[in-house]
């Protein structure tokens, strides 16, 4: 019997999960840090390990949101994942809420989950632009603090528990929360979550692992000293994967650099012309690192650089650009598609589910 | 459009939700206090009036369960409600954790919910055992309590407006809580809800009203001045519904009394021989009050007059228990009477999460 489980457990496929908030069309640093290793996945692990890859607007409206905007957005995030070579039979692609487990678990663990812990967790404070030192003793933090953004890393452990996940891909939203220290702390959170729930009823949940991808940051084109985002007010700090031609010309021509002669890669003093080699190398069909980049170009005009920039990315985005606007004007098969991944994610999380409301005795 | 709108709301049939514990089989108190009127709602609401009873299984789970415990005292009080008289085709019966929707809705209206307000509520205090003064402040506040316990209003505030109630009757745990002060406070704060939820969302969700029915308290047999409670050690301290006609004339000739000769109706200076004729008025088959009752046997012995009680009792309460035997025998039964409100139940919840999903932008 023991020997049976243990043969079970060592067999089991391994399951990735990894989450995208639903903010629209990816920018490159999204794509780049995170979306091309969701790809890469595809190719790099066994057939049989589960790519599990979700589209969590449950998580989204934890912060205020307009019901049309992020009902657009979650379509246009779809139709990027799609876009970008991910194959919905090969991976669940799903939105977060049409697969109700993960608010059923998120339940079960705020069960076993400590309040202290979770007011100690630095999320909610930077989301509502607190000091890092609040407490939910002020009272206008008790007041502005609503439960759902206090307890989203439940929400947020369940979504990996409750697909049996023993490892955790990437940093979603890595582009948008300080060098991954947040991710880092959910993660140990849902570590914590596992505890305390196989202390209370038996071990069942299994602890998640992080796969550490090579950490790959894109800059802002304008201010690149600080990671490309969405929430810049430059529509020119990023570029969109979906973006035109000509505006990718155009944003890589105005990209801030400096004012020293020539192409060298020093991220520290030249973070500009740096930023833009890191990208260059990205989508170089020779495949050249930065350094050697910045070597062939050693003595190229900017202008003459940032066009050989440009070329690459447009080369690289080109498929993704047009399978996206098809994509994107055809709802009925996005709903198709994401209908099927909804269900296929139900059947994995359902597995879960049984073995944990059996073992609580719901 | 207005007027169609006012024509449909008034025309929506009324919902009457209520929920139960899943503490094992009923006592006297609970039967008397809530259940007997979740019975007569079956005769008095208009057929078109929906009555969903859940047995709330995840509320259960916000302090610690046995699981073995948990699973055996869902089948009891699913068990009971039907030995009661609950119609499963006339009403929804089901266990909480059966409809997803609950845990589902609950997650929504924390994303509205303010994390100060819960914090001033009661009933996470009361269950931790601590002044009422205390905040989540103190450090051995926030790490005994759970978040499941601290939030245990909003996935009540879910399961009233998951169905669309607009009635939500009673008090089922009236014979648990401080008079009804918790369970007050908990629908003061589902209104709370339905603001928050209305104000960033629309007006999708109705607040709900309570039905007030005339509270009646049933005492404790051995401490007529504390109401009759499950948590009392002394089992001749209550009854429950499925006791043995001899256990019942035990408890009751036992019952704690007093030494002032014959019988009368004075719940101040007699607690005890008020609370029997209490009982007795209930299952008396002349439906005679507590005084009437105490002119009749005004002259009586201590004995007769507890006979006279036991009996009456004893009738009231036979088919009851003679049906509960039967229907714990028949575990195949009971199953698919759950399934059968489970499923009512979700089609029921449904309605409310297409509009509430659909107004969110999930």
């Amino acid at each position: 019997m023991q020997r049976l489980t243990v043969a079970k457990q060592s067999l089991r496929p391994r399951v990735v999960f990894s989450g995208i908030q639903p903010t629209g069309v990816p920018h490159l640093g999204n794509y780049v840090g995170a979306l091309r290793q969701w790809v890469n996945l595809q190719r790099d692990e066994q057939p049989s390990t589960k790519l599990i890859y979700s589209i969590v607007d449950l998580h989204a409206i934890t912060v205020p949101q307009k019901p049309e905007t992020l009902r657009q957005r979650k379509r246009e995030v779809l139709a990027a994942l799609l876009a970008i070579g991910l194959d919905p039979e090969r991976c669940t692609i799903f939105y977060q809420s049409s697969v109700p487990a993960h608010s059923e678990l998120m339940w079960i663990l705020a069960c076993t989950a400590s309040v202290g812990y979770l007011s100690r967790m630095t999320q909610w404070k930077s989301k509502l632009s607190l000091a890092s030192s609040s407490t939910l003793e002020n009272k206008s933090v008790g007041s502005r603090l609503k439960l759902g953004l206090f307890s989203y890393p439940v929400l947020q452990a369940a979504d990996i528990l409750v697909h049996r996940t023993v490892a955790d891909a990437f940093t979603p939203r890595a582009t948008h929360v300080p060098v991954g220290h947040d991710q880092q702390q959910h993660l140990e959170f849902a570590r914590e979550c596992v505890t305390n729930f196989n202390h209370a009823y038996g071990n069942h949940l299994v602890h998640p692992e992080t796969i550490v991808s090579p950490a790959q940051r894109i800059m802002s084109l304008t201010e690149p000293t600080s990671k490309m985002s969405k929430s810049h007010e430059a529509q020119r700090s990023r570029i969109l994967i979906t973006d035109s031609p000509q505006d990718i010309r155009s944003k890589i021509a105005t990209a801030l650099t400096d004012s020293i002669p020539g192409i060298s890669y020093d991220p520290a003093t030249r973070p500009g012309i740096s930023n833009l080699l890191e990208i260059f190398s990205v989508f170089d069909t020779e495949r050249r690192s930065p350094t050697q980049l910045a070597r062939a170009y050693a003595d190229a005009s900017p202008k003459i650089f940032k066009e050989a920039v440009a070329d690459a990315l447009l080369t690289g985005l080109q498929g993704i650009r047009d399978r996206y606007l098809d994509l994107s004007a055809n709802d009925s098969y996005l709903d198709k598609i994401e209908q099927h991944g909804a269900r296929k994610a139900q059947e994995s999380a359902k597995e879960t589910m049984d073995i944990v409301k059996t073992a609580v005795g719901l």
